[in-house]
């Protein structure tokens, strides 16, 4: 599914995406691999990314949802980036600072007026599974 | 419900989860009530809360159904922040830049061991929904 | 906001969803008041309603979000019923044989392509909230 | 993962859910396979499974997500049912009467106190992604 070409535009993608505004907060983001719908992220967390207690911060999960799962979708066919329509993030470990995630996107359906996108987030080293989450969009 | 003890540890746990790491994305929301379980916040979308399209990134959403719903949690009668376990968002109209929004966040239950928050977002002139979310926590 | 002719289109609305199917299982549900997108509707817990547990079933708590919401939606101007898009619930509280719930569900907002619907379920008798839930749907 | 004792595990689970209550609207569920925290199961959609437009019911796919989560959670290493925390389900496509539908349940994580569950739903000659849903359970 990725190739050579969707690795261009899912790079592509994300720098256009962080010129300006929120996105800036994924500026440490790698994009790995991409193509057909399917994008795959890596990021170290640092202090930047943590939340009071010192662990990755829900708020940039739930970014990283929004934003990668977007990437995956500009893959695909469509290449669209779409409007959210809903969102939602299960947490299920917590990542430390100094530690890495691997992030994996994925286009479930993308239909006439709506598409449906998953990122899994992974720690890099013990590969346990650290939040899940599911966009679904609406392409104009 | 809301009180002035409540407003002032409203805005205690605000400034304490700004002093460091993702809630900096968060150093122009303003806490205006506080107290039993609830808090009320404004915030004026400026370039660093917007996506590409220019309008309020809904990762930004997500960061505000988290923190502000976990600032409302701290000031009940449980006055813990809890652990993320599920974030649910919807998003139902775009704000544009110069825009302000005003957050009510509410402990609708906190148990013993989870504790159910949510968080509606209106646009402050025009009042209509911009986005609404659920946060569910563990509480240790 | 709801009217005797909101609360007749409501009861239609239910009635034709319980000539077939699943909806038969809602057959004991009463809408007590119905009209401008809002719908109140009551249930007594019995046998047919439980899980293995003796309680309430999460699958009947989830069905209510589905299908309460739509007649909601059907008594707003729009008078759909919808294609459901993505539908959440938490659950807060068990609710036990011979145990009555009451329904509020409400339209929350009205777009052209969606609509974002919600319904919080309570013990009637104690006023505590048993579950919450939201129910996205896209409208022909 | 799946074994003969997971498979006859999870049947032993399915078989006591439906014995009273609201799951009795499975009975025709089939379990095809379980073990390791997994469970697959098919069903073919006839008129009690569906809504009043002639497609599978929205609740009956929460139902599922519901009760297929918990039967795969019963044949993991924790063997317990758990209490529903927050369901998610995202709806992708129309099943209609007389097509098939295959579910495949996971436990994601399943740690001390909270377990995370999914459900998969395909059409089973077609392999169209018709569903997918989240299930958080409370450990008891």
């Amino acid at each position: 599914m990725a190739s050579k070409n969707g690795l261009q535009l899912a790079r592509q993608a994300m720098a256009l995406q962080m010129e300006r505004g929120f996105d800036k907060q994924l500026s440490k983001v790698r994009i790995i691999s991409g193509g057909g719908g399917k994008c795959v992220a890596e990021l170290k967390i640092e202090k930047e990314h943590q939340n009071r207690g010192g662990t990755l911060h829900g708020g940039l999960v739930a970014t990283l949802v929004d934003t990668i799962t977007s990437i995956a979708l500009m893959t695909s066919e469509k290449q669209v980036l779409g409007t959210s329509v809903d969102l939602s993030v299960s947490f299920m470990k917590a990542v430390k600072d100094g530690e890495e995630i691997v992030m994996n996107a994925e286009t479930v359906k993308a239909g006439k007026t709506l598409a449906f996108l998953k990122l899994d987030i992974r720690n890099k080293v013990t590969g346990d599974m650290v939040a899940t989450g599911t966009h679904t969009v609406y392409i104009k």
